[in-house]
């Protein structure tokens, strides 16, 4: 590892952090929250740390791909070990696990919390919270490099690393470009969601939290019943229009602003994404018609598709209790935790892209024995797929399920019983949020022991990553000088 | 597909079938338990549609790989479908479904029941129920080829299709003569434990059944306490000897007689299955240890060994009912389910070499960020293994978690809640046979719908054949005639 490279970027990152945390330090003193001074105290050790970082000496070495995917598992671990510190400073979660589960639960736009109430905490913390996801959602250090584009080529290695999908589009031929278009979509959003939201009568500052965790996926809210407390089948419908339109690729929404409607209707993993939805939905409207006899009523419609869009697009907003309904539901809730949104977009999961692909790669691996010389490349939207892709996304899927397996098991010594633990494993890993048994939306993690809480911690991040980047931390011939 | 051939070969299996029926209706007769003639009438049936099938005019065409495929897959099928008829005539089992279950699991080899009592059933119908596990354990078309050796070189692909593991180990040039040798060490160990079991006190009858269904790993008993019934550590400790033994490689058991003890301890697959069932029986033992404060002794060692052993050999007897046990326990049994035994034994499960290759394969993927340019092979005790044998193991570990969690959301249709129905589907792709939750190893299969029970008979036959020859029959072009 080039680790004067690293260290300089991870010096860039913390400083962008710092700089970050002063919107909540301003809304902190003008709601005399008492929680300003912490965010100004945690801001100053963070910028402190950052530019001692950027004033180590740095040798002007090309980067290598291995030093861009360290460089991102290290950032993202140094931006939540720093960005607990307000939570901390304002006696929210004085216990520093709790404190550094809320900050990479927001980072990865997870969503899962260790809070126990949130209605009467300090604005400034609750708006940090939701600022944490807004900006994981897209990536922080494509903000970063947005921001300090003097990385140069090198940096198309940080921006591999950390955005998700198996195949990437690059839009235009330079990153910083790329990650200017991609930011304008994201501001885009938010800015009219949070419109919308105001126009169905929803609080400004209600209205800005909810756009800022809808439009990254996250799911953080500023009410205990979270969006069940607006009580309103209007908020409800937007915010699952907004929630599902952030799962998909953004490269997609960009063609669709260019009008290249023939782009956006031919993608399989749209497709794929919103066939997922409208089944998921029936199947839960069908068992719930079935099972508790409640009849087919535009409340229960809403019910249904925003706990699958929430759920699928690994938001975890809650508007209903998912935990009441029959079996069925939940595992067919369980199932789109594992598939997740596309590719592309703030949405984690496995990402449709895959599940579609493993599909097509596990049907040629059927037909291979009826015609055993044959030899047939697998396509997607039209384009021939790297043998290397396929094998790569079979492995992701592996080290996905043995991930979820082994946070289960750690989860399991809290003795929270099989489907808590199981399910809060996927959920942590999935970047969903809420999961089911004795984790359902209406509870939180607070609960568990503190090596469960950073387990879960790091599965959020090796989601968030997709996996290899933080698995490369474990080898020790990256951590050789270079 | 060459249909002829096809009918020619079910023909030969249901003829063996009705032959090997007949011990049941002795047993039926002798101890005129009602169903002597209840398995008459099901030889009679069997033999009549086997005979015709052979009957039918056949053109000597060479197999190819997909009648192989196509031949094992609906063997099974068939052989299940007949097999089930003795209990619907005995009025043991009167709904079909339930019969079809119960025979698919025995000749699977798994070993979940739908019989609420098993005591004071007829001795025939027990001695069926152990029989077909026995049958089932190396494969009842390797028997038939041992005895009708006349398909010649095309049965490579009947005992490819049908025996399990990736990687298949020829120990003679002649398929005849492998399966003359796996049929050796498979009565050897099944006569050996008879007499270790009687001699610890065991009625014969009961010496006999536990015999079959170890060597096997079936699991199917004639208490309705499994062993735990016999109160006796010498028994549990000889039937974890025989159960451990059953799920190594035969090929390594053969090589132990021949005292070539080299390629026994070289076995990475050995030496993965010895330290996961050490791994698992010390975590169980910590785990009731703190969490219950249940002291080490030899009776917990007992409990934590024997329960382990019994779901990773897949075989699913009980001495504990292991759902009273705490979450971690739980899941540790859950995580070697998974696991299973070692390729080419009678185990199921996704064999611990499939376990090993994807871990180094894992290994690999992420070294490549490290050395994009470096080209590694993957080996397995010291053999190259092909890319091609490494994308089918993880594409088949992607087909077992997807059929897994099929069958778990058509289980929950029957709102038996997420551990049972999950775990039911996990038990039954396993090929293990007592589930978790409310379908654990004190209760059975009995109060599932049909349709469950019918998915439920499917997975059992996917895990058993090792998914590829069933999803096969799903694709339009075998059934082409040629």
């Amino acid at each position: 590892m080039n680790y004067t490279l690293v260290f300089h970027i991870l010096g860039l990152i913390l400083r962008v952090e710092a700089v970050l945390m002063l919107p909540a330090a301003v809304i902190g003193i003008a709601t005399r929250g008492g929680d300003g001074s912490a965010f100004l105290l945690a801001a100053g050790i963070t910028l402190a740390v950052g530019q001692a970082l950027v004033m180590l000496p740095a040798k002007n070495v090309k980067m290598q791909a291995r030093d861009g995917f360290a460089a991102v598992a290290l950032s993202w671990i140094f931006l939540s070990l720093f960005g607990a510190l307000p939570y901390v400073f304002s006696g929210v979660l004085p216990n520093y696990a709790d404190a550094v589960f809320e900050t990479v639960s927001g980072f990865t736009t997870t969503g899962a919390s260790v809070l126990t109430f949130i209605e009467g905490q300090p604005l400034g913390v609750l708006f940090w919270r939701a600022q944490t996801q807004w900006m994981g959602g897209v990536g922080v250090l494509v903000l970063a490099l947005a921001l300090v584009p003097r990385l140069g080529e090198g940096s198309v290695y940080l921006m591999r690393a950390e955005s998700p999908g198996p195949i990437k589009s690059k839009l235009t031929p330079k990153v910083g470009d790329t990650a200017k278009i991609l930011y304008s979509i994201y501001i885009g959003l938010t800015v009219g969601e949070v419109l919308c939201l105001r126009l169905a009568g929803m609080p400004w500052f209600d209205a800005v939290i909810h756009a800022f965790t809808t439009i990254s996926t996250g799911g953080f809210s500023v009410k205990n019943a979270s969006i069940a407390a607006y009580e309103s089948l209007i908020i409800e419908w937007i915010i699952i229009i907004f929630m599902f339109l952030s799962g998909i690729n953004f490269a997609l929404l960009f063609f669709a602003v260019r009008r290249n409607f023939q782009a956006v209707f031919h993608s399989e993993e749209l497709r794929s994404y919103t066939f997922m939805t409208l089944i998921a939905s029936g199947l839960i409207l069908a068992d719930r018609a079935v099972h508790t006899a409640q009849a087919v009523t535009f409340q229960t419609v809403t019910d249904s598709v925003f706990q699958v869009v929430t759920l699928m697009t690994t938001t975890g907003y809650m508007t209903y209790d998912y935990v009441l309904w029959p079996t069925f539901s939940q595992v067919v809730l369980i199932l789109v935790m594992f598939a997740g949104g596309c590719a592309g977009s703030t949405a984690g999961g496995i990402k449709q892209i895959r599940v579609v692909l493993l599909m097509k790669n596990l049907r040629r691996e059927v037909q291979r024995i009826l015609h055993p010389r044959l030899v047939t490349t697998i396509r997607s939207d039209g384009d021939r797929v790297e043998e290397s892709t396929l094998s790569g996304i079979t492995l992701f899927f592996f080290a996905y399920i043995l991930l979820l397996l082994t946070g289960t098991l750690v989860v399991a010594w809290d003795d929270v019983g099989f489907t808590s633990a199981f399910t809060a494993s996927l959920t942590c890993i999935s970047n969903v949020g809420p999961a089911f048994g004795s984790l359902g939306p209406t509870s939180n993690f607070a609960a568990l022991s503190n090596v469960s809480k950073v387990f879960l911690s790091l599965n959020m991040l090796l989601g968030r990553l997709e996996i290899m980047p933080l698995l490369l931390l474990l080898f020790p011939s990256l951590w050789k000088k270079r």
